[in-house]
């Protein structure tokens, strides 16, 4: 097991999601609070300008910026800010940088009913086991993850080793909900709690099975031949995050009230329902399927993980 | 009574307040809809280029360059996009324009939980009569003035004799919501169908009296020596746009979870809560009082308005 050195906690990576940047300044203004006694925890906010602007990105989505063969190949020459900032960012936190980190945590919100998320590009070892402490009292807590899908490691957390996305909703883009501010800051509490307890190797109190929502598409919004969007979520899918979604039910809603149905044959789970910046993205949902993971222990490395597909 | 020639349904004048501008495009594919006997029914997409660019504005609020004064004294000159936006319109549609319109809707939409509201510059017999008529089906229709603000007329719907915003909510910028949707169409098909039947005289069903919620004053949020935000809106008073606050009830909640009270001496009424775009124009929400106007046939133009300060 490799010790934590570093722990960095992100917001604003999007300008105009305001719970992360309200939550780095209290921390900023109360280091105490993210102090812990066997690792070191920094601060960032990452994107600037877009904050200061109140937008999600001045020229290009900072979260989108920072492949390494993009940044290293072509972008890195461009005069973008947000790809100008990434670099930075990596000179400062990446693994060859000044002071890396071996953690991200970067916060992030959302118009889709996401409730309290923990994204991941991968399910491995350590991810598992954080859940699953998280889990054993937040059962509500939910876990995505990437893995398979064909976005590149652009995100900001793909340059320490372990990079964890916390993704909070539904709340306006914009705006700033107490409930999810303070529920926000509990889990980022409880996280740095479970790596200073990592790093001693405390055994800690965990559930025994982790439920992980993993990527299986993207569902694009129905348009016309000029472009156009064609239908709206469905107001019986709005906010369903995380619920089981059979062949056959609705799924939009075009502009005349025609009711547009899931075509696919096997139940989903949508997530990113209706997420305003996606609109850009043409991203009208993912659909995931869940998996449920055994947890257990080996006489090797403390831990093993046995994968089942639910 | 002046007879309706024009009327100018309007949306986009916020370009990323959807919903508008979903619904001015399925009018301008299918113009029928909003065709009426006695009147034409024009559509414009007010900020094209925030439209494209899924923002509120590029350079500057659109909805705050339409003051006359300042149109002609200093900012025409100005290359700000919406400046010049602000004058094109003014050019077709305003009262010396090339086509003069004598009614603008104007359709935005709102993260506050505004249901569906009329906003009025003033209260007069017109506009009196006009929600009468509305709120006779549809008593949840709300009515705001913001008569005796000190905001100047500086909105796009000011430019025509009868200007009247359509605000609607809760709902995320970025995104379009079904109902939300189908609502704001069909209360844009009651108010043309208002004003043909205004346009012949016709005797319509009316409430005899209406609610107008009066502007009163604006908050402001906390904020520190720095500027900086200090406070939420706390979860008690999120999404309670219209309902009364009494003296010593939970206004916002300070990041270390410390709640801090409404300190006036009367009941207000706090509409526009927790709007995304206000942030930036340190507007935590408006405070407005109650007026009830009782309405009555007089021998003289048909109707008489007598205002009861509630």
């Amino acid at each position: 097991m490799n010790k934590i050195n570093r722990v960095l906690i992100v917001g604003g990576t999007h300008g105009n999601e305001l719970t992360g940047v309200y939550l780095i300044e209290k921390f900023e203004r109360n280091p105490a609070l993210i102090h812990r006694s066997n690792f070191a925890t920094l601060t960032l906010l990452a994107n600037a300008q877009a904050i200061t602007a109140g937008v999600r990105y001045r020229d290009k989505d900072l979260n989108r910026c920072f492949d390494r063969q993009e940044r290293t190949d072509k972008l890195y020459t461009d005069k973008l800010y947000e790809v100008q900032r990434a670099q930075e960012i990596v000179d400062r936190f990446g693994t060859q940088g000044k002071t890396p980190v071996d953690v991200i945590l970067d916060l992030h919100s959302t118009t889709a009913n996401m409730g309290l998320t923990l994204i991941l590009d991968r399910v491995d070892a350590f991810n598992l086991q954080l859940i699953a402490y998280l889990s054993a009292t937040q059962p509500q807590l939910k876990a995505f993850s990437f893995a398979g899908s064909e976005r590149k490691r652009d995100a900001l957390r793909s340059i320490a080793p372990h990079g964890i996305c916390l993704e909070v909703g539904a709340i306006a883009h914009g705006t700033l909900q107490p409930r999810l501010f303070r529920d926000t800051e509990a889990l980022v509490h409880r996280i740095l709690d479970y790596l200073e307890q990592y790093n001693s190797s405390t055994q800690l109190p965990q559930s025994t099975t982790v439920t992980i929502y993993a990527y299986d598409s993207i569902v694009h919004y129905p348009r016309s031949s000029d472009g156009k969007i064609q239908a709206m979520i469905h107001p019986q899918l709005q906010f369903r995050d995380y619920e089981a979604l059979h062949p056959g039910e609705p799924m939009f809603l075009d502009f005349d009230g025609e009711t547009i149905v899931y075509t696919g044959d096997t139940v989903v789970y949508p997530i990113f329902i209706n997420e305003a910046a996606y609109y850009e993205k043409d991203i009208a949902m993912y659909l995931t399927h869940r998996l449920e993971y055994s947890l257990y222990d080996s006489e090797h490395d403390g831990k093993r993980i046995k994968e089942q597909l639910s």
